[in-house]
């Protein structure tokens, strides 16, 4: 299936310049998120990853994240934005165009030796992927691998990321 | 399976006084999070739902409504808050304790006639679920019904939301 042809591009969004690459042309197409899904599934098994959690970032990550994990008969993991998540939770700083921002994961979420899987809509610079990795190290858990639907290869985020497979459906 | 056994109450979040139902508990058991969407599906189908589209509001929404979708083979369609989503909106406002917000839905992504379920992982007041109802009204969707996984039932939220049927997995 061509998965591009679902996405839809909208130019100057969030702002003049930004070419922006719309998913919820593919979500709304039941073919096209059953492949996207069946799709990142099958590459996680021929990597064998068999992951136990798989980690999804707010809020475009939890809309592949968990579908990914009820298919992997893997426990989905949210990592949000600052003060969203209810009990005690591990901080991280990332670094925005201008300033910084802070994502969160429970605790008691993940364990010493967990092995993960993270998850996104997109990798740019691949800033809140990385950051969520540094998310993973405090706790010991085993980085498995990353996933996402789409890469912008300009960016060159996979250079930020650590040293495990990534996947991406479909580059730019 | 005892769904309440996998979710933490969190006393006084996100302010005092409020008894917080976390779902992170609930999502990061496998078994948990299998069985709660497969059980949500299998109510949508003895309902005779047949979606062709599962609205799932931001963001925890999103992680039940997705793996939903995918499991039924319907579309997954976003409701996000202000400014998020790429191109033209519908938007309605609704109330919150203090003031009001906005809700968002792409304009082209339903159509007159579209068989649509409400999905999100709570319902107390029933505010949002009513406002994704309205935003279906305006494009002339069909609502066939609504799907929550914890209901509030002291806050009476069904009565706010249009006469259909309506699922809740867990009551408290």
């Amino acid at each position: 299936m061509d998965l591009k042809a679902l996405i839809r591009d909208i130019p100057d969004f969030p702002k003049p310049g930004i070419l922006f690459r719309d998913i919820t042309t593919l979500l709304r197409d039941r073919d096209g998120l059953r492949y996207t899904i069946d799709f990142l599934a099958q590459k996680c098994i021929d990597l064998d990853f068999q992951p136990d959690y798989v980690v999804g970032m707010e809020s475009r990550g939890f809309i592949f994240g968990a579908p990914l994990a009820y298919k992997l008969e893997a426990g989905f993991v949210p990592v949000r934005k600052k003060g969203k998540l209810p009990a005690a939770v591990h901080q991280v700083e990332y670094e925005l165009e201008y300033g910084t921002d802070m994502l969160e994961m429970h605790q008691d979420a993940l364990h010493v030796g967990s092995r993960v899987l993270i998850v996104d809509d997109l990798i740019a610079t691949g800033g809140t992927a990385s950051a969520t990795a540094q998310l993973l190290e405090k706790i010991g858990c085993e980085l498995v691998g990353f996933g996402f639907i789409i890469e912008l290869e300009d960016l060159q985020g996979r250079k930020n990321l650590p040293d495990v497979p990534i996947i991406s459906l479909v580059q730019y």
